[in-house]
């Protein structure tokens, strides 16, 4: 038994390229006292794992050297730790790789019965992301126009099926008309805009006509800035992410309406980490486990299958290549 | 009897200068019903002035040929409306002439017994925009570091001296050192740092050795940015105004670090029009009232004596060029 493993080797200055990483299998690792050893099942690939690699954040940086870090839905092998048993489900910072030792500290026990794929995504971060940011900053109202961008991504797919759930009316902002026609007839958005669409601040006019209540932003930039103009008096912007800059594809864009139309026109923008709010996750997995058994939420993934398709896999993600949740299928 | 009032010629595409007005004599106009015929007292210069030029936003634009719009403390010579006698003392957009006739709704009565300097100033809008910024916007804590731009301005000196009544550490970012040797003289300001100083930066680091946990922002571009910078997790971030991009110098800067940096650092950016809260004023007057008169909080003015010098005040506010609350004293 080896430790197939995935090693940044440098720190990208621009797109993200296999080059970035080597392929190692090093001895399956033991675990010390109080610690576990998990097996990863699923491995989730996040725009994020990109903004770790440019330096600390929230959270320490992906150094070169480093098993490239990620969430892991992961299965206990050995315990050295009471609670925790061989077969159970956790979720944990596992990274690329088949094993890790963990303290027990770092593992959060899930329930066995769900599919794993469901626990990587709509009833993990990506399903609590979408909800928190939604109901917690955004604070829909029935009847509010939603605007979300990455619309076709993990957390954008939930934020539009559950602004419609709550009674709002969704717009989805996605690249090309592909996943934009996905987006309506498929998920049952009320209405989607192309991006990359030389008509697209147009188009996204058009698609708004009572304006926007609240701006789910995945992406920041030049989205972001046509979202301002289109907000309403006292809207929120839900600041989930900026992919638009980590992969540093180009110069982050900064507007110049920032200021000033906030103060104009009374917005709240607001950021926040899902991972600060553990103690409401359980009431808001709930609620999404139960839509989800419901069919009124569709949990659509991009599964990749295997460890060694992971940097391929994150490549295609930060190009805007999936659609829905994207995980590495990996044991 | 005439009435001289300042007509907007142009409308200015750079910095303000006097050649965008002109200066006419007209009859005094006649109340008709329901109107109420007001002689200004004191005329507010707020950097907003200037804003309102550009175009539409919260209120109308200000529109070449028009008498320039503008907050006033004016006193009811004539009246056919019931509520409002001759020698009232009224709130109203008087603008920049010596009567108007205003129909009464748009007339809010004050309090004939304080000294129309403070109506104008620290219990008018400037007082109630840094109560109602800080206060319920900003929500500060015992302990907390506040950051305040434009500190020796109208609304940054009483921001300043009520965030530390609220028990805060406050720091004003000024333009020069003579402004800065003010707000720690005299105003009580823990610290003060020159944004015109090439070392701006490093000397906001030095002056916040715990970060901020509120900043006050009246000018946005550059000093924003380096605000962010210095944020700590949780930070907010009141939108008041945005000064830099008013008189449009250069280009407004837009910071690329927005919005990324609102989501790692968990910040919440809020713009807030003061004139949307005439319900909670009463209180905010109160207790403003109140720090004034027990000598604990300094309303700092800087009159223009004569309707005339109006252009020439709003100039040199625009430059920075004022300590305190700008006002002209008309009659």
């Amino acid at each position: 038994m080896t430790n197939r493993q995935w090693i940044l080797v440098s720190t990208p200055a621009g797109a993200l390229t296999s080059d970035h990483f080597v392929w190692r299998e090093s001895p399956v690792p033991s675990p010390g006292p109080g610690e576990v050893l998990v097996r990863t099942r699923m491995l989730s690939l996040d725009p994020a794992n990109r903004a770790w690699m440019n330096g600390p954040s929230y959270r320490e940086q992906v150094l070169p050297g480093d098993v490239m870090h990620g969430f892991t839905l992961s299965e206990v092998v050995e315990s050295n730790a009471s609670g925790f048993a061989p077969g159970d489900l956790v979720d944990c910072m596992g990274g690329w790789q088949d094993f890790a030792a963990l303290p027990a500290e770092a593992l959060t026990r899930r329930d066995n019965r769900q599919d794993p794929a469901h626990l990587i995504g709509v009833l993990g971060v990506t399903g609590l992301t979408a909800y928190h940011g939604l109901f917690d900053i955004g604070r829909p109202r029935e009847g509010e126009v939603v605007l979300v961008s990455a619309a076709a991504g993990a957390v954008g797919t939930i934020v539009g099926q559950i602004a419609r759930l709550a009674g709002c009316r969704v717009v989805g902002v996605a690249g090309g008309p592909e996943k934009c026609a996905w987006l309506t007839g498929e998920l049952g958005f009320d209405a989607a805009v192309d991006y990359k669409a030389p008509d697209f601040r147009k188009a996204l006019r058009a698609a708004t006509p009572d304006g926007v209540d609240i701006y789910f932003d995945n992406v920041g930039g030049t989205v972001l800035e046509a979202a301002l103009w289109a907000m309403n008096q006292r809207g929120r912007i839900v600041c989930c992410g900026a992919v638009s800059g980590y992969d540093k594809r180009g110069e982050a864009y900064g507007s110049p309406l920032i200021p000033g139309i906030l103060v104009t026109k009374r917005l709240r923008m607001e950021g926040f980490i899902v991972l600060d709010n553990a103690m409401a996750n359980t009431e808001a997995e709930a609620q999404l486990a139960a839509w989800v058994a419901a069919g009124q939420l569709k949990a659509k993934m991009d599964i990749v299958e295997g460890l060694e398709g992971a940097p391929d896999g994150l490549i295609r993600l930060l190009a805007g290549g999936n659609k829905g949740k994207m995980a590495v299928r990996v044991a």
